[in-house]
C-alpha cells in the first residue's frame, strides 16, 4: 500500500501521520511507502517495513504534482490548501494553491491512469448564508469566501473525475476541527478551540461571541477517522454524489464550557473570560450551524456524540490524560 | 454603452445579435459600441451610430481575454463554450474552452478594473439525479456531465469575483431552449426542438421518447429577454447567490404536440413518427423535469406562459408567421 499525503505538514495531515505511523495499515494492506507532501518540510514517523519520504515543495508549480503521482499511491490524501483567511486576503494565492494546485493534483492522477483511491479535504466553508436551521444533504452550496469556493470547486473536479473513471474519489466536508492544538490564532474560529485548550493547559481565554452560538465541531481524532474511513470506503455504494458532509457534534458554546466543567472541572472554565467582540460575532453569525450529515451517517462515518468526548479525545491526546498542566 | 458579446456565432449570441441590432439600447443607453467574438466569425449586423466589431479568436489562448476587455465593455455576455456532447467526448477541449476560458475572461476582467455586469449563459445541466419532482432554488448542484462540471465551476467563480467587487455578475441557469432553429443534430435533446420545428417545415421526424417525457423549455426570444433583464438587473437586489435558475413551460412531449396542434392543425402532426430509442431515453430519464425558478421569477424574469405561445414564437420568428414552408 503506497500512500500519498499532500498538506502533511499541517494539523490534519500530522494527525495522519501519526496514526498511520502508530498503526502502518489501510484498507486491511500494510503501508509499503508514505509520500508526506507539503510546501514545509512534514515531520517523518519510523515505520517498520514503510518507506518514508519527506517531499517539500510548491503543489501548484510546474512538474510537482507529475513528481509526487509517478510512484503510483494507491491511496492520495489531498489535504494541502490556504486556509480561509489567508485565501481571502491573497486572491491569487488562494486560486493558486486551492484551485490550481488541485486541479494539477487531479490531472496527473488522470495522467497516470491507475484511477486510485482520492480522499479530499473540503469544508463546510462551501456553504453561505442564509441557511435552513439544519442544512440538509441536498441544500445548495453558494460560499461567500474564496477558500469556500475553491473547495467547492475542488468538490466538482473530484465528482468528474470519478465519474469519468480517472480516480475514485471522495470529498469529505469537516465541520470545525475542535479542540485544536497549538496556539490561538487570528482566525475567528479560533475561540472554539481556545476556550478549551487554554483553560486546560492553565492559561486564561477570552469568549468573544454570545453562549447560546450553536456550531458544529468534531475533533481532530474524528477529522483522522473520517480520512481513514473515506479511503476504504466502496466508491459503488457512495455513487455520483462524491462530497459528503461530514457529521459533528452540534452544540452551543455554552454547552461547550458546561462539558468542559464536568470533565475537568468548574474552577478550569473559570479561566474564560466573557469579552463580546462584536467583529467575531458578524463573522462567526453567518456560518452554518447544523447539518443532517444524513449519507455521510449511513455511509459509516462516526464522529463524537457529545462534546464531553470531545474534551476528553483532547485531554488524551494532547495532554497525556492530564486536564492540567503538569 | 460598449457590450462585448463571447459565443456571438452560436445559436442564442445570433439571437441576441440580432436583438441589439433591431433595437439598439441596453439599459436605457444607445449602444455605441458592439464587440463580437467567438471561434468563427459572426454575422456583423449594421447598427447606426455604432462601432461593430468582429474579432475571432480562441478565448483560451494567450492574451485573447485582455484583448477582448482593453475597450472596457460595459456589459459582457459571456455565452462562448463547447457543448455538453463534445465536452463530454473531448475532455481536454471541453475544460480548456468551458473552464479556463471562462476563468480567463473572468481575470481580464478582475484586471481590467472597471467591474462591468458580466450576465453569464449556464444551464440546468449543473443538476444531476436524482431529483425531487420539481427542483426548488436551493437544490444542490451535482452534475454528471464535463459540461454541467465546467458550468457550475463558472458560476463559482463568478458568483466569488462579484462578491469581491471584482465585476457585477449573474449567471443564469437556461432550460433547454426550444424550438431551435436550424437543423435535427446528434444531441440527445435534439428531438424536442425537431418535432415542432420539422413537422412546420413540411418534412417528418421521429420521436424518441415516451409522449409522457416531462420536461422544461423557454423559447430563444425568452432566453434573449432574459440576457437583457440579466444585463440591467440590480446586483444588491439579486444579493450574494448570483446564479438563477430561470423559468421555463414544464410539460410533456405529449402536451408539446397538442400545442402544435393547436396552433398548426392537426394535419401537420402527422409528421412525427413515434419511434422509441431506448438509448435517448436512458439519457432523457437523467435530466431534471421541473423548476421552481421562484428567486429568477420575482427578480423579473419572464418565459413563455404556454407551450402554445414557444409553438408560435417559432412561426413569427423563423418562419415569417407562415406554419408551413412558403
Amino acid at each position: 500500500m503506497k500512500v500519498l499525503i499532500t498538506g502533511a505538514a499541517g494539523m490534519i495531515g500530522r494527525k495522519l501521520t501519526e496514526r498511520l505511523a502508530h498503526d502502518p495499515m489501510l484498507n486491511g494492506r500494510p503501508i509499503a511507502r508514505l509520500d508526506l507532501h507539503d510546501i514545509v518540510a512534514a515531520q517523518a514517523p519510523e515505520i517498520a517495513g514503510a518507506e518514508v519520504n519527506v517531499i517539500v515543495g510548491d503543489l501548484a508549480a510546474d512538474g510537482e504534482a507529475e513528481r509526487l503521482i509517478k510512484p503510483k499511491p494507491d491511496v492520495v490524501f489531498h489535504l494541502a490548501g490556504v486556509v480561509s483567511a489567508e485565501a481571502e486576503a491573497d486572491v491569487d494565492k488562494g486560486y493558486r494553491v486551492n484551485l490550481d494546485g488541485t486541479r494539477l493534483l487531479f490531472e496527473a492522477i488522470r495522467a497516470a491512469g491507475h484511477a486510485p483511491r482520492v480522499v479530499f479535504s473540503s469544508s463546510i466553508a462551501v456553504f453561505g448564508a442564509p441557511f435552513p436551521d439544519i442544512i440538509p444533504d441536498d441544500f445548495h452550496a453558494t460560499p461567500r469566501t474564496c477558500y469556500g469556493t475553491q473547495k467547492l470547486i475542488g468538490e466538482a473536479l473530484l465528482a468528474d473525475f470519478s465519474r469519468r473513471g480517472f480516480f475514485d474519489g471522495i470529498g469529505l466536508r469537516l465541520p470545525t476541527i475542535c479542540v485544536r492544538p497549538g496556539k490561538p490564532n487570528k482566525a475567528a474560529s479560533s475561540f472554539f478551540s481556545a476556550i478549551i485548550r487554554e483553560p486546560l493547559a492553565g492559561r486564561e481565554t477570552v469568549l468573544p461571541v454570545p453562549r447560546s452560538s450553536l456550531h458544529t465541531h468534531a475533533s481532530p481524532r474524528s477529522a483522522v477517522g473520517f480520512l481513514i474511513h473515506a479511503a476504504g470506503i466502496d466508491g459503488e455504494t457512495v455513487g455520483p454524489r462524491r462530497n459528503l458532509t461530514m457529521p459533528g457534534i452540534a452544540c452551543t458554546v455554552g454547552e461547550q464550557i458546561e462539558a468542559l466543567a464536568r470533565v475537568a472541572g468548574s474552577e478550569v472554565v473559570k479561566l474564560i473570560r466573557e469579552e463580546e467582540d462584536e467583529a467575531v460575532w458578524a463573522i462567526v453569525q453567518n456560518w452554518p450551524t447544523r447539518f443532517t450529515s444524513q449519507r455521510a451517517r449511513e455511509l459509516g462515518f462516526v464522529a463524537e456524540t457529545s462534546f464531553d468526548d470531545i474534551v476528553r479525545a483532547h485531554i488524551e491526546d494532547e495532554l497525556s490524560g492530564n486536564a492540567r498542566p503538569a
